[in-house]
């Protein structure tokens, strides 16, 4: 008897045949799953994306994409710093009201490669604010480390905020380990086509797992495909930037150093992610 | 010769006459005034309000207010508990662009009572996130302490967002000291003609600064009156409203028990406050 | 070229034929390995442990089980519940000389089992409130989650510290997504020749990587047995204890309630960790 | 009849002739005064200090003492910067036993001026991290801020921590509003007769509250003495030292550069206060 009232089980992985079970998506795993610090997919995002695209240097492009990815051949060194203001939910919804489970905002950097001659987004680094996010990106192949990050927000009333129309202007800026690693400001100016270019493919991530064992292969080194299961999205927007990549003893972001601006978008949406597959 | 280039006090306050200054409106007061943690009045807010409202034991109420104010006669007992998700910036709004210093998120308990034949509100708890925040709650008579504070962000695209529309479900969550505190969940309905009555006076604070002398009066006690310069705002939304408070050794906010939810409310909301008067 | 001249990868796992590589222990994976989150073991520890041993259900320790591993026979319902405030660092001590990098804080329930014969320690949850923690148990089959963790600390000189000392008073506390979850106080009686039994013995964790894709087994689900490689500490003390824990929606810690408690314990140490053992 | 308990006020403020209260050292003043976010003083605290002295252009020194305040004859230039890792407690101790309401870090900036003959400490600049911290500043003349503020703690055992002891290396780091101000390191030597000599005399403080009103003077504006009640510390240590200023839009610790470093000093106290004094 279980005075949680919580009976079901939220995913079939580990049930096992004596009826002692090891429950959950993720860790901790339970007899309950309950506890599962992320829920199964599918999971739901809404959220505003302001975006900074530039050019930095292809070398340093290239030097972070491992063989057999290679370098796109349209635009090499472009580069696309992401911040996103996000609520995301499992398929109840039951985060949204527990807001701090839903909450978090995210930075990221995106770069392009080459796979079987198909071009893919690639994240090269990005920073979270909250564990679930976090623990995510572990499974994702997304590189995530915690850090500070704040994007300005649009608001209809009032002199506290900018409107999403022309002239509007959104600043992003992210810390982590205490130290600021990158500003950006981006003024709108008029509505765009697209979001930036970057980020519009499915993503090529690798899913590494070091062994446990010392001087061990990785017990996991898989190249992995994944995009969005679903998107809506308001209008996009675009304008002038400007950006400022900071150095810091544990970070190499400042290494995609911006050469030349592309410009800056945002843009809000609605995304669902539903899985992925094992490519390489 | 200054290397920052900023030779413009932002505020007269603390100008001597033999060119030695102290500036700022607040702490820390410096020859320039940079530093200050607060700019001058005005200060421009944007930001979403989630209200709930309901009645508790008029006597808790009236414990809250010291002489000569005295009980609201018409529905003694109510107390609005309202979250806030704000932007905050000065004058010049350059906090939108570093929006770490803009953007900060409270959770207030307001009953009402009256001064001199007037109804007034009043701030009887108060949690915010940010020390801006915080230190402005010392200079208003807000009785402000840190806290951890979440609401449901509306967003127009996607599934992990309510909308502003009917059926549209937010909630409230507040935490101080690593315990929650109280928890809301607001389930609109209709447009509303108000935003509820419990905040809708002039707030009437006590400004308290005790002695640095053991066993001395007060250095400050004094009545004010303060209001908004300015207002504007979204159409009210009103629903169903469920509320918990939960008891801590070091929180008051449970003796504020609802006995009797009168509803919950959402809007939208710009504000520009511009300094109050001393009444009492 | 590089400008931050760090050409010494710190790692060699990635490393490629032909001259692009993939350096670093953890994500982020770079041609320099700088960035990685986690530098390869092994990893130093030093700080302070308040434990808390009593005997919940063992039904309940029996359900957080996965077969093969079975109850101990002795004291089957034993648990721990850890706090620990800590400082750790790779090899080269880094960490220690800018220590947001260094310091952590824990807080973990540990309950034992037997596999092949051999009773092992398994941690069934724990919070840490840093990055580098929380990937390091994905790493180590920690099932981590971020909390806030408070332990009181000793000190030699004033009011406001115990000693580590007949008499000292510790508590611990500890919350998650703004619940409180646990507190316990333990007040320092004589010294002890053990810091408790519970988690006395090797780890027995598993590491679980669920796949990329839908509908499919996990991609790692191995047993491993890790220990410290080498320890050394102070005085052990016990005395007694208070516990409380407290449910939340999304944990199940209070399934292990108290059903009697076996003592409390503080002891200082600095510890080693190098690897462990795939054994299942 | 009050639920809690509580009857007992803690402190006398605010209590009216007829029955109805407003108790409470700070803010929120209740009619328990339970909820105050600080207990009256005398205030306890113990923990560790690392300090590094050194010498800044007078001028800047000068252009931080508002009349009639002045340079100090001696070494006008001199600074301490100083971290602190504190537990704090009222009277009663509560607070350790709930240690997230004890424990709190500082770094603040100290400089010397003389004020009718006598010379005395001024706290320059001062980031904490918790609101009771934050609000004590309010209280006794401290420009407080919120910051992350982080120092290299001593313990006996393990790898990854200094002793006490020649050649422990202690670092400090201070960021606020998501930059780093300041870092510096202390290699300790030798044992010492002071911890330096900038901090070492009664600290001239103003209280300055402005006014509600618009273009009025300061509500509170006084010059106060205040020191500890009594000090319990244990042996001095002083080393070299390094330190690092970094500039800010919001703050001007940099304008106070090292143009000559003194020394460092790390030092365990115990220190208890208990009021002050006005003196102009």
């Amino acid at each position: 008897m279980r005075e949680d009232g919580n009976e079901a089980p939220e995913d079939g992985r580990g049930a096992r045949e004596d009826g002692r079970t090891s429950q959950g998506f993720w860790y901790p795993r339970t007899a309950t799953g309950r506890s599962s610090l992320l829920p199964p997919p599918p999971w739901h995002y809404s959220g505003d994306l302001l975006t900074v695209e530039y050019r930095t240097d292809p070398a340093r492009v290239a030097e972070l994409l491992p063989p057999p990815l290679d370098l796109s051949p349209d635009d090499p060194g472009a580069v696309a710093l992401i911040w996103a203001d996000w609520q995301s939910c499992g398929d109840d919804g039951a985060e949204l009201l527990d807001p701090v489970r839903a909450q978090y905002r995210e930075c990221f950097a995106v770069i392009r490669c080459t796979y079987q001659g198909e071009i893919y987004s690639r994240c090269a680094y990005i920073w979270v604010d909250k564990d679930f996010a976090l623990v995510r990106g572990q499974y994702q192949g997304y590189p995530k480390k915690l850090g500070s990050i704040h994007q300005t927000r649009p608001h209809p009333f009032g002199r506290a905020a900018p409107r999403i129309a022309a002239g509007g202007r959104f600043a992003g800026t992210l810390a982590a380990a205490d130290r600021r690693l990158a500003q950006a400001v981006v003024t709108l100016r008029e509505e765009s086509d697209t979001n930036g270019f970057v980020n519009a493919h499915p993503m090529a991530h690798h899913r590494w797992l070091p062994s446990i064992e010392k001087d061990s292969p990785d017990t996991v080194s898989e190249l992995i495909r994944s995009g969005s299961a679903s998107v809506e999205a308001g209008p996009a927007w675009r304008g002038a930037a400007t950006l400022e990549l900071f150095d810091s003893p544990t970070e190499e972001l400042a290494r995609l150093y911006p050469r030349e601006i592309i410009g800056g978008y945002y843009r809000q949406v609605g995304v669902t992610w539903d899985g992925g597959k094992v490519i390489g």
